[in-house]
């Protein structure tokens, strides 16, 4: 199967001939390989996000289940520990190996990182799902590597179409999905090598996510922005969206800030990494105890609105205005989690803290609560990942083209606020924000 | 005034310790700059604009004026050659100052430009309208560099947004105004060293047209892709557009071959420039004369689809099927009217170009025509310019959300198919397309 892995300099002279000729053999190569790496991503994403909402669900009827958060840790730290050694690194891992090429990805990652965010959110860790989704769609995409014989640029781009895919079909949004993969890896540029590639295989992904999460009865949540309360963008609005987005960009950066604090500290003080999340586990079931603490011990009437992934606050925070503390304490739960070493993503708590966030700040700005929470939702994410193209472009998917202007100001201007911090240790800046 | 031309490091200490400090700063500079430029360009847009309104309607009721062309294009040669030497080169000499600066664009670019963009249209040449406003835009923002004593840096950031703010305004699509400022210089990359400036521009740009237009009664022309009719993104459609994005960009590039062409030729053969555009439009009077054959000389009744803007022919496309030789008929009269030396954009023509090929191809790929049509219109256009992203956006903002990922396969496509050439000979190469 090498016949995949050729380079540009051994075509023979009369295809390098027309321009043109060696594009339509680059088209057929990468849709061939779009076409694998998109429907397997998209159906292993069907699949997580059928599992995913199983815990949800089931932790929603035993919510017991929060008291056993520090054997669910010791059970995602061992088996990480024990199995994962290789794979540990995730999202960064596989930002190194675009920059930095090194070595193949194992395939285990997917697996390990399927099953323990699945854990994370059964015992009520507060996570996300886009790491999952991305390491498993970079996993899965750089076994071709070796079954095609692809060389260093190829597999470059082959990593990116892995990342588009578990992007596109765990949120729904492939355009945004593709241009996160080709914007993710580098601070402050977007380069167009992975283009066609990277688009072809988000839309396949997303596509396969679809089918095979209609059989499961697994659909992408809706989110609404009405476009009669949609204002015109006039000087006074615009001002006000950057002032929103501001905000955003600031606690972005808070958010990555907290991630690499509660990391650092676990490491630095617990040597035995299965321990950690042992101890997070504890700690955590302790502070959702004493959240509690008028419901004393009965757990079935607990309020878990800080934990697990919280789709529900974040509808509603498109509707009702939120509290000025619901994303302070969303970012405490989240960053404290993965910090502890639970594994999932960041990026729906990242909408959840956004959301909140600019439907609380809708008091003050005097702009609608849903257009707030959706350009908070998308602003949020664009400061913490420096992403902002993605952002807005999944801002457009999610929420439709009349809100577009808003939801792009608020992007650009939170990616220009969260400094040069990242959640992603190993993006690389390519040019500097300002 | 020299406040706004600071560098980083003449800053004081204590601000740059915080790295928000300098952004705070860089914001409100570039809101300021942003506004002006952004409002000055958005009404130029819309008094060009009324004035190519007006152009295009008094040609419709005294369509004797075709015969003048020759006499026109004399008009547009001589105010070049004798007031405008500095200032020619147009689009180019942007694209130019961007990545190699020089001198400062003369301010009489923009009258220039725009007076005889309008004397085009006017006598019944083919063309379009954003060079015109790139170029209004761009000379306008220009100016601020000596007002404001802005270094190399900040102008080449000005500039982009000057161009940025062109593109907004006179198309009604801020977000891809401002897409195409930051992607049109480089071939394979988009920086994002002046997203922030160019974006708030861009808004400011269109907001201001919109509301100068408004009292002029001009507003932005509305095309229609049905959301029932967009069919689902099935691998068999997905190909289908990656075919029809081979189609457009396959054109693009013929376009931009057509256009170096008559370009080449006329310079080669008539070293007096005010005599080109007079032969040129001789020609081109004889052409029509040649095209209402069973007319004779009943100028009232010539049929001038091929000249002018063509927007009605455009709107038609998206709900007729177009014939086959529509769009190679536009492609011959805008490349021989531009590059006879008459004045106008190349953008309007390539929609054209664009929707009429995709609604001929309608026949041969089963899509919607309506859709096959948008995706042509931004689809050409991509090709021939090589700014996929903007021309993505650019769909997403004239036909909404729901055929946003047809459109963006076409352009990509497209992008991928058109070679390494381009409409604007200025364009840098920054990363191969494959």
């Amino acid at each position: 199967m090498a016949f995949l892995g050729y380079t540009h300099e051994q075509l023979p002279k009369w295809v390098k001939k027309v321009e043109q000729f060696p594009v339509v053999l680059y088209i057929l190569k990468w849709v061939l390989i779009g076409t694998l790496v998109g429907g397997l991503t998209g159906i292993g994403s069907a699949l997580f996000l059928w599992g995913l909402h199983w815990a949800t669900e089931w932790r929603g009827g035993h919510q017991w289940i929060i008291f056993a958060l520090p054997a669910g840790g010791f059970l995602i730290g061992a088996c990480y520990h024990y199995l994962g050694q290789s794979v540990v690194k995730g999202n960064n891992q596989l930002l190194d190996e675009i920059t930095k090429p090194n070595r193949i990805i194992p395939l285990k990652m997917a697996p390990l990182v399927t099953v323990a965010t699945i854990a994370t959110h059964l015992f009520g860790g507060s996570a996300g799902r886009e790491g999952t989704a991305v390491q498993m769609g970079g996993a899965i995409a750089d076994q071709f590597t070796k079954i095609f014989k692809l060389d260093k640029y190829d597999r470059k781009i082959l990593i990116i179409t892995g990342i588009a895919a578990g992007f596109s079909s765990v949120f729904g949004t492939p355009l945004a999905g593709a241009i996160f993969g080709l914007e993710v890896y580098i601070i402050g540029r977007m380069r167009y090598e992975a283009i066609f590639p990277s688009f072809f295989t988000a839309i396949v992904a997303n596509y396969a996510t679809h089918h095979v999460g209609h059989y499961f009865g697994i659909s992408h949540t809706e989110y609404l922005i009405p476009t009669e309360v949609i204002p015109e963008m006039t000087l006074e609005n615009l001002l006000l969206c950057v002032l929103a987005g501001v905000a955003f960009g600031l606690t972005g950066m808070l958010f990555s800030k907290a991630n690499h604090f509660w990391g650092n500290l676990f490491k630095s003080k617990i040597s035995y990494p299965p321990l950690r999340p042992v101890i997070g586990g504890l700690v955590l079931a302790i502070f959702i105890v004493i959240l509690n603490f008028n419901h004393g011990f009965d757990y079935a009437n607990y309020d878990l609105k800080y934990f697990g992934l919280g789709v529900p606050v974040i509808v509603d925070s498109f509707t009702t205005q939120m509290d000025w503390y619901d994303f302070l304490m969303k970012t405490l739960t989240t960053s404290f989690t993965l910090g502890a070493g639970f594994k999932g993503g960041e990026v729906t708590p990242l909408f959840y803290i956004g959301s909140t966030l600019g439907s609380f700040l809708s008091t003050h700005i005097s702009l609608p609560v849903a257009l707030l929470a959706g350009m908070g939702f998308v602003g949020v994410f664009s400061g913490a990942t420096n992403t902002p193209m993605a952002c807005t472009m999944m801002g457009i998917e999610l929420f439709g083209a009349p809100s577009a202007v808003f939801i792009a100001v608020a992007c650009i201007t939170a990616y220009m606020f969260s400094g040069h911090t990242s959640i992603y240790n190993s993006q690389i800046v390519g040019s500097p924000k300002h």
